[in-house]
């Protein structure tokens, strides 16, 4: 049988018990021209909560009633689709649910040789790649820069903070917990880590970044973008990826109050969308791939188990309870 | 004699009787290498206001007991420069007081055959270069692009919507009543105008805007700058040059609650500060001097007199009770 999470009602605030529910249904036949997926992994991201909301953005919100949209990667079962054959690894929007049919679109094959599955999910999916372009074509680094990044030992910014480094700049990362900025520093290399959850954000930013941020990459947004925008430099850029500080509010969001800063540093405050790049993301993925061929970029997974535990497993991107890119296998 | 103004306090929310203090001094006399300078007209500019506070900005604060900072326009009386002559008219960082010696830096002559001097403080001034590099270098308008400019009654705003049309861009202006918005549309030929003050903005952009703006120029912040980011288009540009409707609060300014439309629309919003194009001045006014013979652009002062009535005349930035350029006459 095929196990899918549908939504079920729009949450405000918080999703809760209510949100979704979980159906058992008949896995599904390929008809002419489309394949059958078992999906192994499922991606869990941040962006997912913005889909939910009724509102005009980037996507069309996941209607009521439909499988939750998300990233995916599994095996291609049967197939009368010219281009997939029984056996093949594929990645795509595959959405929270065991099996798919589909016709491929948005599907492309992965090699498990180079990579394990749920780094086609990670590292060599859309975080890596949102990272990727985020980086280099947004926030326009070049050697010598001092980079700031926020959600820094999650997927992208782990990801971020590492090109970073990897092109010569100093990384200063923000995350929550000792462990995390152990990781951040000693693991991937970052100068310097501040832990939101136990410090003072500004004596950290003091002390790591004296002479200031010539780039900050957002992924949380709310006082922290504020607090980065207080000590950016002349002709900085700050890259707006997301903001999961303000994801499940039910206020208003709080916007920065410190824009203003753009004006006296003429910096730039720009937004992005992975899907915008995707002519380019096999370039990417050459350069991903051999950064982590030569152990110059690290890719780590949070894997959780379950379908049934969707709803809890995706709340630890709220709570930051999980390290590194957080994937539910989805299998049985 | 010689009357000055000059900050005796620092003010805390909207300046009042104890913020300025005027004094009588006598006239300066030229050193070796200085000139002195009658003035005749003083520039008021909303920026002024951000150079009261003791804060580290784009250019150092006003400090108690100095004559206040303004842009001037004045005849030479004394030389002992050997660039300046008796009669010579310039303009420059003279200060609001009705004599300056100096030693001529940061002062330019210019020619009052081509405009008379309160236009060399406007639209061939700070303001009229504010809105050239503003609306071209950091906005990039385009031809077709849909311009939306805030204070377009003002001395930046109105300069900004008329290059917009000149440069083939459908522009739209949010003024403060009837009469200005009547002058954007009838007098500098904008497609649209919003009364911010006798309507609704939202309702306003719905209609003048419908399919949304690709670059607003913001001279106001607050709510309508989050208007404006709740209709950008794909790839939209946000030109903070100011934001007068915050620069006398006395709480935490307002940021815009809606910044992630930037996101979802990938839309940059920059800041800038003019004297970063000081080297292309000469090309920029060539240009606007251009337009101003062939009649494209209107340039227009609204001048008060007396020094004495500095504050008064300065609030009307705020008030918005003013047409045009803000110019205070010194000279008696």
């Amino acid at each position: 049988m095929n196990k899918q999470v549908k939504l079920s009602k729009r949450p405000i605030g918080v999703p809760d018990e209510s949100t979704w529910t979980l159906e058992t249904n008949p896995i599904p036949a390929a008809k002419e021209g489309e394949v059958v997926i078992k999906q192994e992994y499922i991606s869990l991201d941040p962006a997912m909560r913005g889909w939910m909301n009724d509102m005009k953005s980037y996507i069309p919100p996941v209607q009521i009633g439909e499988v939750m949209r998300a990233g995916s990667v599994g095996t291609v079962i049967e197939s009368k689709h010219p281009h997939f054959k029984e056996g093949d690894v594929v990645s795509g929007w595959g959405g929270v649910q065991q099996y798919i049919a589909t016709n491929g679109e948005g599907f492309y094959k992965v090699d498990t040789n180079l990579a394990p599955m749920p780094v086609y999910i990670g590292t060599l999916g859309m975080p890596g790649m949102t990272a990727y372009f985020g980086i280099l074509e947004v926030g326009k680094i070049k050697e010598g820069d001092v980079v700031l990044v926020s959600g820094a030992a999650g997927a992208v910014g782990s990801i971020v903070g590492q090109i970073a480094k990897i092109k010569g700049c100093t990384v200063v990362g923000i995350a929550g917990g000792p462990e995390k900025c152990k990781y951040l520093t000693e693991t991937l290399g970052f100068d310097g880590a501040i832990d939101y959850k136990n410090g003072n954000v500004r004596q950290g930013l003091k002390e790591h970044c004296p002479k200031g941020i010539d780039v900050y990459f957002d992924n949380v947004g709310g006082e922290i973008l504020d607090l980065a925008l207080s000590r950016i430099r002349r002709n900085a850029r700050i890259v707006i990826c997301g903001a999961i500080s303000q994801y499940n509010n039910t206020t208003p969001i709080k916007g920065p109050s410190n824009y203003l800063s753009l004006l006296v540093n003429r910096g730039t405050m720009q937004g992005m969308v992975v899907m915008d790049y995707t002519k380019d993301f096999g370039k990417a993925a050459m350069d991903m791939g051999s950064w982590m061929a030569q152990g110059k970029l690290k890719s780590r997974e949070d894997i959780y188990e379950g379908i049934e535990n969707f709803r809890d497993t995706f709340m630890r991107l709220f709570t930051g309870e999980k390290m590194g890119k957080l994937v539910l296998k989805v299998s049985e």
